[in-house]
This record gives structure tokens, sequence and C-alpha cells, in this order.
């Protein structure tokens, strides 16, 4: 299977161990984003991943492609060019100490690219599966036109589209991603969706959200994701898979969690791997939700587990004795 | 508001990690003590702080003024002289291995340093609060000498006066420390104690130890504290409040901890703040505990957390999910 | 008390903090090995402890060594010389991502070393025990020489021989495991064995598996060791012990661990302690299982808890406090 | 002596040791910036430095505030706001493999800042010295304005102006550049310039290159600096003091560095002490070269070196003996 | 140009800073090997570099191959099996105390991997170059058989082959190296010998050593290249290059070193980059020098140099400059 | 040979790479001591070494205990008791910044220990050589009583007596020292003294030194030392011995330095190996500075080289090769 995903890729600086943001001496260096965490999990599979973004033709913008090269992603659609890597810090909390992130992603190469600069034809030839997310049309003029374009442009070459909402409030309004996000899952056969923002966003009720949801813009399936914050380190999730007009839930993992970031886009790359390697829907659900567990364990924003860990995982046999 | 406190700052060592003193080959640097860390937490909130001490006239001396300066500490009211910082190394417990203080604090600068050094007109010009703890006295003579003239000219000058009981029994012996104390307590409007404490050294009963206390001192004010360990990184902590014959009880907050220390005087601090911010005794409670909590999640000796942060908990909105 | 071990010592890598091996830019290196680590923890406390061994005559050898002369291991029982120092990388897991360990330990020094290169005489004078464990043997048939020819020497002088199962089904395959480790706990006056590998090895019943054992092979003492794993970092622990017809089990620890490797070596350290220092049975299984407890929450292998620590735990007066 | 120095302050970014941007896992974090560093050396040798600039209102701008305050200088001139912190990557070379710098510094809140955020009265109340170098007015047309019109409120309140011109070519082009700082440079009575930067901004001679610049300027005092690049981390450094028409050279300092950045701010530093202190002018340069020799034996942006370590080495009994 | 390079990839264990071996608590972790190095160093540049080996199928031989993945070489020519991945311990030395290297690479994967394991059809298909080192072969009968089967299949195929001899005396006796050596650069085409190899293993004279090697072997060009040590951190390299009856010297290097490994494998990348796109044979000298130069510079095993900067240095306008 | 040295052992904290006392976030542990650091080489090249010393009965001075334990050190000469142990910061130097040492040892347990408390029977059974140094007296009046005692009791039972005069002006003064050094010289068979302390405490000419010393206190041998200071990191040092009329020099190390503290004692420990050996005296003298000289190339206060590395550059046969 060969999978296109598009989005940003940003440095992500890390204070080291529990400390605050006032009182480290230094950062831990992780590059990440919604998209590319996406095609670095799938690439780790063994999957051939191409990831399609913007960097600066400098030493940091190779860094951010060094990184996903280095589990095998297909860096070849990335473009080098703009003034900046986006950046973002993130606060690593603990008890009732939230966690936090201060976006420093304004002006990035990619947020600034232009529709024109990507081959589209190029870039999907021989593609099974396009995924993208909210996150991107958010940035921007720029990157709304790039996303809705190559959404159309994979639709057009009959490229499964996967999309997940991902709405972040510090990125723009309410009212205009709702208007815009619209327009994107027009486009997408497979939806990923937090319960709360399928109904903000999307007015859907609280009962029957995924069936709403379906049916509203004709997904194939959609995945509603919930998570339960029990403080910083602690979190439950699950969630429900729709498809065929069939609901399943995934297992509830409650989590004592080492990285919170990534996990919804382990999640993602969980399900695609799962829908395109034809799992049964209940299969799918415990795939990709045991993906998403394994990767809040894991230090970074991309979730590096084997499939064999997922898989056994999933299949309950999970545990986690000293293997020796 | 402008608060002095006086006391003791020393050099924290911290072997890395969760490794024991023996096993360390490095040790992380905080500096900090009671009352310098009542400074701090105020100071870092925005409010003007004075702390008053006295450190040796070479740069770990230095570095301990640093600390607090780079937090908005006003250390002015720092000397400099004598021979040495005290220091203090502090090993992480974890589950039942528990947390050990090791003490290197004799004959350290402020503990040699006599009453007549400090200039009192200068120092509580225009202050509205001084506080100080039970450690100052049990440093030795000299220390003791100091803290009963500064207590003595704060009064004088119709400063409040607040005092954290904080016996440590390593650092002298009960009955010395509690005619000490008591003669320490006669010139407090509000007072600091750990229920136990308040029994051991003063006589309270079990029930009814706040009032116990606010009648034989006169406090206008009283909080007793109360901690329950369940293992090296599990503790239960919460108070109550006594105050014009008027009792209120914080929420009971169980704690993952990151930093154990300092944990009583971000209480202290939050307390200050609450009385001279003139919050209604219930809010006080609730504030001053949420600060003490949100301690115990940052690393170092210092309460780093924003006003935001502890007004947030304290009005049970407190969550922690990455806000991004 | 003189307590001779021998077996294998390696050099432990392990990934910082909780990072996963194809991500860690450093390896943490520690040195240990099951019979290093007996003989580690009873230096610690004081006993006479010698450790038998081979490493090569390189920095590396030196260094594995130099790290059990620092807890005042007699080291004079180490043998220079062969090719290599046998490596075990181990990567911390969390949450429901397994630790896991990956040996690199054939053909080293120890493994290819014949027994004549031992001086028995030499070894066992003046020793009261002998500990080795189900790994020795497990290393090759040089080895498996090595540990039948030293548990025979230390019989024939009149030693009492103790020996861990560790049954490691990475190293050697079931039957050719049970054959071996039959001839060996032939030789022993007190076995240490997990339940599962009692059932599975020697076919013994779920239920008296000890009265099984102790019969079978004619055991003075027999503890048999349990261990539920809730997750990578959280793990519950207990043991039985048997002797003179008597059963009696510890306290069940439910720990949150920070290394959970050597737990099994400080449980076999406590027991020689408390059966050489004459303890009852109740309180030996006790003491045992408190200091294999402890060993949990102290980075790597050796369990560096002071015998007080251990007796307070023992004695259910542990606790957490930070101590000042 | 109060001094007031305006313009940017950044995160420096630095990869561990000598790693290379593509592959450090961790960067070193400083804060500074030109003016901002010759604020710090001041402060910290005692003198009143008031440091005016514009950082966003969170943790990161936070950040670099509270490095400032260590040190001891007055940020009371920080307003709060704008968007983003700018950043710039250090990259240490060695041998022959040059230092890197990657600037972020686009749209940060400083550069975007506008004069009437700034309260001149405010700003040089009591104010004996006001300090600017080229590089803010290189930010952006924001930023040109605010120089000016600082420049322009501290000459009509008698304020000293100092300026270092700074030319980055990397921030704006020679011709923008030269006309712009004319106007600066107008209002300077102190300069510091680079002799190329002098030559090709200024047209400046190669010979009488400091009285051309006095005379075309009106400086009370132009400071002509030196430097040859041997390697990456070995320098030559020197200078030349012009005053009332007479001309004294500094010593020579070959260095072998640790940190280059942050070595023309000391100078300024240095330079601003020693004319502010009435030295000499072979004085004022001995102390102020020395000043900035030792900085770049010193991590991070800022001249931590005492007084008296600089006086030692201007009077050139300076040595580097262990003191023990 | 596609350039194919084969043999075997190890973990590099360095104690962090100058620690030695035996006080070192971690160890920094680098992937590198003579054959990995060179083809890592000409991906870098954006050349098609494939490289072929076998690695254990666990994570540590992924981490290897992760490590040249991340900048960008091909590695769908490393198979996975057999046992372990070889290790090197490298300690830094510093001054008159020299740099140590001890070996743990016995019975790796790749040295225990057969001939007929490695498809040379597909390796080769498009290949223009293979390089190969005399390492290979030393590491025993089956290694010794790939690299012989490799050569001989790279010439068949019209492959240009070039071969550096690199003798380690640790891994081989210098009879058994000679013969086997002698029949590797039968095959090559280039080759790349430190002086006092080709004069000891070859009996070349002292001088006319070039000449003499090209016409035993019929290379079509050779490098001879040389280190003086002045200490462990201070080597002087250049070389000569022979081709077609004539000969050119690179300039000498003076270097202060950071990493002096991979040094060689950075002459043999600029080499190879050099003569495949065709430059002069002085140019070339040079190129490959500079190189060689840059990486004594750089951490870990890869030279990182862009080309740029590879280009500047030979083109004697290499400076080390800050550029901002 | 058995040798016995008497002393204090400290705790030496420095901050990370090159950072000053107030910018550093962590402090490197290393644990050291004029005599410690003696007997602490001479165990690692396998004498039998006993160090004589008392530290505090709580985990930091047990871990002083265990780091001479690893290297080999008895240490059943350390008592245990007394309040603190020693501290010292040492802050590395670079250029023109000198390295600098703050003491914090005051009050340690050993400097407070009594005279009487030491078994000189059992402490010198079986010993051949005793070496003390200038310093111990230097730490007050029951120090200068112990050494005094010690000296005593080893000449009395026959043992050679080594003093190393090693004058710290921080820690007596002059007069006091030359007085009390004199009687302790008074004891001694072999005398190490650096030029200028013997010209400066005894008088000695600046011809005839050596001479002059050994007659004036009826030395077997005299070993003078010399060091010129070029900067923090480079100095030259070497030395002149003087025996039965006969003086011989040592060859000049001109050295770029890791870790300056230590190398006197590292001297003073290759020459009580030379002499104790038997070596001749210009053999002496440069295996005394080749050890001194390899000393400075390593982290920490104790010349953890081997006797092949210090013959090895003695013979002129050193060299910096990385030995592959």
């Amino acid at each position: 299977m060969k999978i296109v995903t598009l989005g940003e890729i940003m440095l992500r600086l890390t204070p080291s161990g529990y400390d605050r943001f006032v009182q480290t001496a230094s950062f831990e260096a992780h590059y990440g984003g919604a998209e590319a965490n996406v095609a670095a999990a799938l690439a780790n599979w063994g999957e051939d991943a191409l990831f399609v973004s913007k960097v600066p033709d400098h030493e940091i913008g190779q860094a951010a492609v060094d990184a996903l090269r280095a589990v095998g992603v297909d860096t070849r659609g990335v473009l080098r060019g703009g003034e900046r890597l986006g950046i973002y810090y993130a606060e690593r909390g603990a008890d009732r100490r939230a966690s936090k992130v201060i976006y420093d992603r304004a002006n990035s190469a990619f947020a600034l690219s232009r529709a024109e600069e990507y081959d589209w034809d190029k870039i999907f030839a021989g593609a099974d599966w396009f995924h993208i997310t909210g996150i991107t049309p958010a940035l921007g003029k720029n990157a709304e036109e790039v996303a809705l374009s190559a959404c159309k442009a994979a639709k057009a070459r009959g490229v499964t589209v996967s999309c997940d909402v991902n709405y972040r409030s510090k990125l723009w309004d309410k009212e205009h991603a709702a208007k815009t996000l619209e327009k994107l899952l027009g486009y997408a056969d497979v939806c990923i969706v937090n319960e709360n923002q399928a109904q903000e966003l999307f007015g859907a009720p609280e009962e029957g959200t995924a069936a709403y949801m379906a049916e509203k813009f004709g997904f194939a399936c959609i995945a509603l994701t919930y998570r339960r914050t029990i403080d910083a380190l602690h979190n439950k999730i699950w969630s429900e898979l729709f498809m065929d007009g069939q609901s399943v839930q995934s297992p509830v993992y409650s989590m004592e969690m080492i990285d919170r970031i990534g996990g919804g886009d382990a999640f993602a790359a969980g399900l695609i791997y799962a829908l395109g390697h034809k799992y049964g829907l209940q299969k799918a659900a415990g795939f990709a939700e045991a993906v998403s567990c394994l990767k809040h364990s894991i230090p970074g924003d991309v979730c590096l587990c084997s499939l064999e860990e997922a898989r056994s995982l999933a299949e309950n046999e999970g545990n986690a004795k000293v293997s020796r």
C-alpha cells in the first residue's frame, strides 16, 4: 500500500524532564506534525509512505527530513524553500499541572507554500491512500488552498482520502474552521473526529454522532475518538468505528502516559493500516486503539511501536513482562 | 503588597533521576530555603518580595542570589560575608524507598550572622508582611537572635507577621524547640503548623487543635496542615484554616509527586497571597492548598506555578489537558 | 559470613529515559549479572562476598570489576582472559509497552571459561555459603561444567549451596534445561524458584509446589517466588518459604517500579542474609521480600538498599516520608 | 551610573557539544541579544542597567526576562505582547568547520513593536547612558523607528548615546543599512565599529579610519574593533580607541574560544564601564578588550566575568592558575 | 551516480566527554563502519548510495539501519538475520593519552553471512561504482568470500571498483592480510592506501610508492594517504594522488580534532565523488582531503559536511567565521 | 609493596562543561583528596594501598569510600563519624579565564578527628611506605596532631615516609605552615616540593634548592616540581630528582589539559612506585613525570592511567594514535 500524507512538520522543543519552560537549561528536540507522524508510523511498519510538505533550505529543515527518513518515510515529496520551520514548545505536565504547548508556527515554509508548487501527478502516482488533517487548512489561506487542492487531486485520481478533523482552537475560530472543514470533509472517504468536535463544529447530536456525520458527509467509514483527562499523566481513551451502518467500540485504555503528543496521529495510522489491510471492523477498532495506546508510552511525536507489539496488545495478549 | 521574608538559603544537591547518593555521577543544583521559597513564589506572581539573609561573598553565594533574582525577588536584603553556603543533599525516593535529606548546613554565613548586622529600618520600610519559619531559630544561637529581633522589629513597625512552625527534629531537640518557638509565635499574627507538631510541641488537643493554638498565641489566623504519606511519590495533603472562630477545610489532594520539597512553603506563599488580597476564608484555604499541590509537580524548591494555574485548580476548573 | 557466588557479569546498556532502542542517542552503563548482583547486595551490607567469574583483560572487563569493588565485593575470584564481556540491551517499558531485553552474551569470557581454570580450594577457603543460578549452566557446555564443578566442590567442603533456578527460555530449551538443572539442584541446600518454572520444568503440582520440590531434591529450604505483571512499571510480588515442613508467606508488594532488573537477585541476597543470620522463617520471608521490593525502586542491577531500610520495611514500619 | 539599552532578546538554540544541527538530540537554551548582553554584563558588575524591549506574554518570553533578572538587569523596561520571541540556532564549529548561525527572528514581538509603545520619559528618567546597536534598525520598519525615536529621546534628555554598528548582511542590504545607520550614528557620542564595516559602509579610508569616522559623525569617542579568524575556535582580537584626536591600541589577544557569540557586546560593555568610570584612554582600551577576551571563554551570550577578573587580565597580572 | 558499498556496520560506544572506559556512567551511541561511512557521506551529498550488509533482525540492528536512512542511504541492500551487531568501544584521548578502540565484533551477522545470500544482480543493477575496504575480508572466512564475490560481480558488470586497504593488525596477521588483499586489489580500479601499509604489505619502495602500486595492481588511480600523530587531538594529514603516470599532492592539514574516527572513510567518499564527477587530479586531491579534514571536526563516524563546505575549504576560501 | 596514605577525602563539585559556577544547572561529582589520590593511583596499578581517614557515617561519606574501593584501594582504614564530608567547588577555566576552586572543607569529619582514634599498629602492620601531604596539618589543630602522630608512628615502625609539601595559602598562613611543615618533614625520607614553596617556606636558594632541602631535612630523596601556566588549559611541567648528591631532570611536558587537579598527586604516586620498585634515578624522574602528565588528560582527581601507558610515555615511545 502506498500512502501519501501532506502537512506541516515542526521542531518540537521540550524542556528536559519535568522542568517548566522558565527553568530548563536545554530543550529536547523532536520533529513532528500530525500528517508527518502518520506517515512515520506507517513507514515504520514497512508501508510505502510519502510525505508531502515544504521546509526551509537549511539545516533545521534538513533535520526534520532526516528524522522522517530515519524511520523509512519517502521524503521526496518535501519541497525546499521559504523562511522558517515551524516550532512548538511543549512542556510536560505532571499530576494537576497540565502539559503546555506554545505554538510558534506562523509563516512557516509550509504555511506559506502555494498549491501550484505541488506536482499532484507525481505525488499521487501509484498512491492508494491520502491522509490529511484539519490542522493544515488552519495554517492560513495558502495552506487551505494546498489542502483542498490536494484532496481534489487525490479524489480525481481515485485515491482513498482520510481526514482527521483535529480542530485546534488556538489556530482559528470555530466558524471559519467549520466552514473550511466541511469543504475538506467533502472529499473524505474516511473521517476521524473527536466526539466533542463533531458536535461543536458540525452540529452532530450526542447520540448517533457517528451516523449523523457519516450521512452528512457520505463517509465510508468514520471513527469517533474519546479522551478523558484524569490528570496530566493519566488519560482514558477509546473510540467508536462506524461503517456500513454498523458500529463497534474499541476497548477503553486507562493509561499512564510518557508522551501524550501524537496519540491521535497514531490512531489514524493504525486505522489506515487496518482498513488498507482489510481488517474487519472490530479488529480495525482494536488495532487502531492499541496503536494509539502504545504511542502514549513512547517519547517523541511518532509511534515507534512494531506491528507485533500493536497486534499483541490488540489481541489482548499484550502484557508488559520483560521478555528475556 | 510588599512582603519580607528572612532565613537561610541553601544549595540543594540532588542525584540525577532516581539514582541513590552512592551511585550518582552528578548532582542537579537547586537553591532554596523555607523563607526564600516563599519570597520566590510571591515574586513570581508579581508581588514585591524582599528576601533577607546572608551568603558568602563568593560565586556559590552569588548563584543563590541569582536564582532568586531570576524569579523577581528583591535580593538587596541579602548580606555578603561569612564562610559557607549551607548545603543539603536530597535523594529522590520511589515506591517504598523514602526520599532522603542529608543536611550539611552548620556554620553557614546566615546561621552565624548576628542580629546587629541587619538594618531593620531599611528592611521593613514600606513592608506589609513579614514571614519567617521555625527553621531559622533552629540554626543556632545567632540565628535565633536574628529571628526574634526581626519579629520584634516587624511587630514594632506594624507589619503583619506570619510564622510557619516547620519543626525539624534533625536540627534541634523538642524541648528547646518548643520553648523558642513559643517566643517566636508570640509575635505572629498568622501561624502555619502541621497538625502533629501543634500537638507534640504545644500540647494542642487532637480535637480543636486550631482553636487551641489561636487562643494560646492570639493568632488572627491559623492554618493546620495535614500530610499522609502513601509512598515516596504519592502523598495526600489538605489543610484547615481557622480565623475569627470560624474553621474551613481545603480539598484533599491525592498527588503523584515530582518534587516534594517546598510543598509547605508553597502553601505559606499561597496563604499570604490570599490573606493579603483579602480572599474569604474558604477561598483562601482552597487557593493555598492548590498552590501547594501544584508545587509538588514542579522540580526544584520553588513553586513556579502561575496565578492562573493556581486559581484555575482552586476553582475546580483545573484540568490537565494539553492546551493547544 | 563468607559467601561465594559464581556466574557471568555483563554490561547492561539502557537507552536514556523511556527512549526506545531505535531512538536513543546514548546508553546508560550498568554492570550486573544474577550471581554478581547477589554478591554486591551482600557486600553492600558488610558481608564478606567473593565473586568468581572471568572477564576479558581489557578496560570493559575492568569496569565490570570496578563496579563490584565499589560496593565492597571481593573480586579476587575474577579471572582475566577470553575475548569479550557479555552485553545485554535493556529498554525500559512504560504502561502497556513492555520492557525489552536483547541478549548479546554468546562467547563471553566467562561462558567459554573451563572448569579447570578455577582453583576451588582457594575459592572456597573459609566459605560458609555458595550461591549460583540456573543461568550459568544455560551459557553453554563449558559454563555448565563450571557450574557443576563448583557445586560439587562447595558441597565437598561442607559449604551451604543455594541455587536460584532462573530459567531463561531465550538461552536454552526446556528439556535440556530441566535435565541440567536437576543435576545442579541435586547439590543445593536452598532453592529459589518461580512458581511456574517449578511446575513447567520439574512437574511440580499447582498445590504443594514447595513441598514437592523440597522432597524431590531434598532441600533444607525452598522459596517459591510469585510475580504478577500489571503493566511495564507495575508488578505485584510475593513469596512462599518452605522449611522443615513449615510454610510461610511474605507480604504482597504492589509496586511502582523504577528498575525491574535484579529484583529476583535481591530476593536471593535477602534470603541468604536471613538464613545465614538465623532469622526465623516468617522473618526471613519478610526480609527477603522487602529487599526485593526495594530493589525495584533503585536504578541498576544491584540492590543498593541498606540493612536498615530493608528491616524497617520488613517490620512494617517502613514509610516513605522525607526524613529531615 | 544608570545605563539603558534597547533591542531584541532572543532564544539561542545550540546543539550539545560539537554536534551539527542535523545530528543533535537536544539544544542548549541561552537567551541573548546584542543590547541585552551589554545590559547583562554591566548589571553583573553592579551597575544599574535597564533593558528595554518587548517579548511575548508567554513563558518563553518570561524565560528571556528571567535570564536577565538573574544577573541583575532591571527588566521593568520590557513590554509584553506580540506573537513570538525571536530565535537563532547556533552551531559550534571546530577547526576548519565554521560555526553557523541560522536566524529565525522575523516577526518577533520586538521587531513589530511600535515607537509609541515606549514611554521615553520613564525609560530615561535618571539615565546616564543609552546604548543601542545597528542590529535594531535592521529588524524592519517598526524597529527602525523605535531605534531612532529612542536615540532622539535620549539625546534630548542629555543622555550619552553609544552605538555599536554591528552590520549584519543577512538582515539587510548594505545600501539601506548605510543610510539608516548614518541617521542612527548622528545621535551617537560614542561609536563602536568593526574596521571593515567602517570602510564598507561609510567609505572610511584604510588609514585613519577612526579619525575619519569621528569627524564625519562628530563622535566624542570611537572604537575600531579588529578580528582575525584563525579557525572556528581560534581568533585574534584587538581594538583602537580614538578620542580627542588621540589614538591608542589595546593588546592583541590570540584566543582559544569556548563561545564566540557576544564577544563584541562584551567589548561594548567594557567600554561603557570604562568611559563611565572615567578611565584614561589607554586603560579604557585595555579594560574593554580584556572583557571581550574573557567573554570568549564563557558559555552563553553574556560576559559573566567579574570586574576583578577583567581588571586583573587588563593589568597584565591575569593568569590562569588554579587559585586554591 | 549510483554507488554501492559493502561491509559491516557496528554500534560504536563512546564514554561521555573525555571519560575513560572505567569511569563513564554512559556511552554515546553512534553507528558506523568503513564502507557504511562512505555510503553515508555520499548520500548526504545527494548521491544514490546503496549499502549492502547484514544486521540482526532486532532493534539494535534496526537502529543501525535507521542511522543510515536518516542521511539518505538506500538500505534495501541490508539483509536481516544472524545473532549480533558488532560493537566497538572507542575512548576519546587527549594530549598524550591516546584514543583507544576495543573491538567486540566477532561473530556478527555480517561477518558470518555467506556470499550466496547476496543477490549481486539486484545489488549492482544500474550501479556505477562499488567500494569496499580491506576490513571486510579481515572479518573471517565468510566475509572474505563475500568480499571477493562482490568484487568479482561488480567487475563482471562493468562497475568501477575502489578499495581502501585499511589494514587493521588487530583483526588479522600481516601475511594472511597481504595475500588476501592482493586478491581483492586485483579487482580494483581505484585504490586508497596508507603509505606505510603499501610498503609493509606489498613491498612498495619508500620512493615511488604510488607508481609501484599502480603498476603492480594495474590501478587507474591510486591515493596514498599520510597521517602524522602530534597527540591524541592533533594530527597532520595529506595525500598523494597518482593517475596516468601523473602525481599530485593535496594540501597538508594540521588539525585540532573532535572525532578522529571515519577520517579515512571521508577521504574515500570525497575521492569517489571527485572521480565520479570528473574532477581534475589536483582538484580531486584537494576535495578529498578537505572532506577528510572536515570529518575530523564532526562527532560520529560519518562526515556530515555539505558539498559547499568541502568545496569552500578545498578552494582555500574556507574560513571559520561565524556566518550571520 | 604495601603503601599507607592518610588525609582528607572530599566531594568535588564541578559545573558541567565550561559553565561558570553561577550558570550551571548541575555539578559533576568526583571524590578526591591529595593522599587519597595517591592511594588510588597506586591501587589502580595493583599495589596494596591502604587509605586512612574519617568520613561521616552517611551516604555521602560512603560514596567517597566507594569511589576509592572501585579502583582497588583498601578502605578499611577509613573511620566513620563526625558531621560532614569536606567539599570543594572547582570551576574549569579556559583560555585566560583561570580555573577556580572554592573550598568548603572546614569542620569535616577528618579535620576534627583526633589522633587517638587511629590504631597505628593495625594501620602500619606490614606497611612499606607511608605518604602524607602538607594539606593535612593545614586542616587545623586536630589534623596536625593526627599528621604528626602518624609520621611518628610510621617512622617508629621503620616505614619509609614521603611527604608532599603542598602548601595552600588559602588554608593557613606561611609562618604557621613553615613551622609545622618543618616538623612534618623531619620525619620524611622522601620529599616532594614545588620549587617556589621550597624557597618561600624554607629559605632554599634559587640555585641548589634540592641539595639545600636534602641537607636541611636529611631526605634520602627529594623531588622539586616545576609548573608554568600558559593559560587555563595549557601548562608546562617538569621536575628535578635529587638523591645521594646526584640530580636528574625529567622531560618537560607542555600539555593541553582536560583536568588539572591531581597532577601533583599523580607525580607523587609515580615517584613512590618508581622508588619502591627500585627504578634508577633518571628512570624514576621520567616515570613520575609521565604519570603526572597523563593525569592532566583524565577527568577527576585520580590518575586512571595504566602502568603500560605511563611506561610507554616515559620511554618516549608514547604516542597518541588510535590503536585498532
